[in-house]
């Protein structure tokens, strides 16, 4: 590549390929220009020239002048077809699709060696904040104790409205959908799919594990009802999603949840679509990150810095190792609160130490210590007969020590700042 | 460069120095290892074999087997003699002294263009944050609004001690000092001379502003007295020293004050070493960084990352530019309260705003706003007689808008997240 100014082949003009194509636009940027975009859709009115447009995914993928190749397509299944023709052909790729990489992840750092071609995909995790690349390059050579975070812009958004407008969660998601924030179908928002996609791609650079997303669990807020909201408010708790991965007694256990947070733990002010993770590092200490975490601009940021970095020859080190030691899921221990209707469940996830009390509609819940594999094992049931877990504490059987101390009913007062 | 492990020629072998040795010892990192070091003091006990140690730059300098060159010494005089002869010989070099790099910035970016050398600095700036390269790498092309932050974990430690564990500001200082946070003449951490120094490295690699030091106003914490201390508690407020880029109606503008900030502001609860640095993006939204930004692993971790750069054939692009307009520092307005003894200093500030109090002790405090300008005019006379300047707003001539909605005496009640 001795051209000065690089080509890049848009796939999709959504929300991340118009924010690509403003923040270029905007930026002066000099290195890379936008050549062609491939839609869909031929009927729909484009903010750009006719000339740039096209409808066939070969008249970028078999034009040899196309430099660079961004994949920022809907469907995740067309995304990864996309992507794995692009590194066939030894191009250098960005992708945002955190759900593609995520399942298809052995496959996409294998197609890269073979081909010697190079894949991003900065814009996956947390928007705006370049976690990815903090992690492949600045910690390459660290042995992390935690990531942790909220990485669904989505749902924090919803907890939010619920917490500090009041607002029912019907409202609540109808307000992130006429915002953008929220698909017609927002399960993997709302039912914390999404976020696990991420831990997926995070465990990998951070912890050099490579999982599947079916092995990490997810739970989400759609089953909370107007007892847990009480709940929370009655203990000057908020409600948010945190993705958690963490290395203990050789092995890194990762697992998506709501938390109940207090007053003293960071995440209590990320509000609305803000993103935030938080790093516990031995050298750096627990560094903490905040951003925009959805959006067309703060996600169309992250996908130029890709492609800058591609016109700079960089590419992930994919340096860490490690071996997943899932399989002793019995060792974490979660405190988690839970509310359920069938005791058949409860029963199930075989509560170690519990505190118990009714709820006045006959509803029921349990504050207690269960493994993971208890829960990972109900978890199923507990979301389809619209029963809820939300974390409030962790140790491990061997350590009997909280692991984070800025859980709510965490006996410990330090905090980590 | 074609060898596979790296030489590293270290100069100092202090907290820098044994921070960097430990880290990479610990990494695992095979890419670069320590062949010299040359320290001043022959009669030192090293904890290294006395094989490595050197007591002649030349050691290092004439060894044409050394590939990297780090210098980690305290006297910037001395360090700029050392990278600027490294940088003559066309090596790769890293430093950690902010004083140094801001004292002869311009010289040392003319350096690495004339001999087509290389100067890495993140230890320089918030400690184990990666603040210069996210700034010269990922927000390189993005026209930021403001950047502000904790750079001193030494004041913000003796601040943290006085407010948390009510000490008074010697003790304080004396626990900073046997911890190893400040040194035996503390003047440069005390009275913001260091985040200062960290500022104009900032306002290059953000803004693309080369500022001169002597351009930058810096006010400390070692004239503060009782009433300060009480009016800050009365207020709920604490007490941190904010360095503050920026950009608005076309300049940009830097100072270095301590700040009361209330419940509200994100920088309230970053406490004892850490540091926080929180970027202003347009497209990124607000990103607050936070970690720890003193002490010996720490620092060490950001010169090994910059290491890591240098055989990975890194550099910083300097792509930003700008010109300074810091003449119109009349445009810029300061709300102060400012605590004083002689009545001259106060008349020559031109007070544009006030409210005015009498302290108990025949002391008088004042807040209102003041110029820029007038500040840093008058900023040796208050330092000088003990007076005492805290800023507790921003707005600007043109605009009339509070620049900053996070101050606590702002009249709007918007938070950033």
């Amino acid at each position: 590549m001795s051209k000065s100014i690089k080509n890049i082949g848009l796939f999709g003009f959504g929300q991340v390929g118009q924010g690509l194509y403003t923040v270029i636009q905007q930026s002066g940027y000099t290195g890379a220009s936008i050549r062609k975009i491939v839609v869909k859709n031929k009927e729909k009115t484009r903010i750009v020239s006719s000339d740039l447009l096209g409808y066939d995914k070969n008249e970028i993928l078999d034009d040899q002048d196309i430099d660079i190749i961004v994949e920022a397509i809907d469907d995740s299944k067309e995304a990864f077809n996309i992507v794995k023709a692009a590194l066939e052909k030894k191009r250098l790729v960005v992708t945002s699709s955190k759900k593609m990489v995520a399942e298809n992840f052995s496959e996409l750092i294998e197609l890269q060696k073979k081909h010697n071609a190079t894949l991003l995909y900065e814009g996956s995790v947390c928007g705006s904040i370049p976690v990815i690349q903090l992690l492949d390059r600045y910690f390459r050579h660290e042995q992390l104790k935690s990531i942790q975070g909220i990485f669904n812009g989505t749902s924090n958004f919803i907890l939010s409205r619920i917490f500090n407008e009041n607002l029912h969660y019907e409202e609540a998601l109808k307000q992130a959908q006429d915002l953008g924030f929220a698909e017609s179908d927002p399960t993997n928002d709302v039912q914390a799919y999404d976020p696990k996609f991420k831990t997926v791609i995070l465990a990998k650079h951070g912890f050099g594990v490579t999982l599947k997303p079916e092995e990490v669990i997810n739970f989400g807020i759609d089953n909370f009802n107007a007892e847990d909201i009480r709940f929370a408010r009655e203990h000057d708790f908020k409600l948010k999603v945190l993705a958690t991965l963490i290395a203990e007694d050789g092995a890194v256990y990762a697992y998506v949840l709501p938390h109940f947070v207090g007053k003293n733990n960071k995440f209590y002010e990320i509000e609305n679509e803000f993103n935030a993770v938080q790093i516990d590092a031995p050298y750096a200490g627990v560094q903490f990150y905040t951003g925009r975490g959805a959006g067309s601009l703060p996600t169309g940021l992250a996908v130029f810095n890709d492609v800058k970095d591609l016109v700079n020859g960089q590419h992930y080190a994919y340096e860490k190792s490690a071996s997943a030691d899932l399989t002793d899921e019995t060792n974490l221990l979660l405190e988690i609160y839970f509310r359920y209707t069938d005791e058949k469940i409860k029963n199930g996830l075989n509560f170690i130490s519990t505190s118990e009390t009714d709820l006045p509609e006959g509803n029921q819940f349990i504050i207690g210590y269960v493994t993971l594999k208890n829960l990972k094992e109900q978890l199923p049931q507990i979301q389809s007969t619209g029963s809820v877990v939300i974390a409030t504490g962790l140790r491990t059987l061997k350590s009997n020590q909280p692991l984070f101390t800025n859980h709510p009913f965490s006996t410990e007062e330090k905090t980590y700042v």
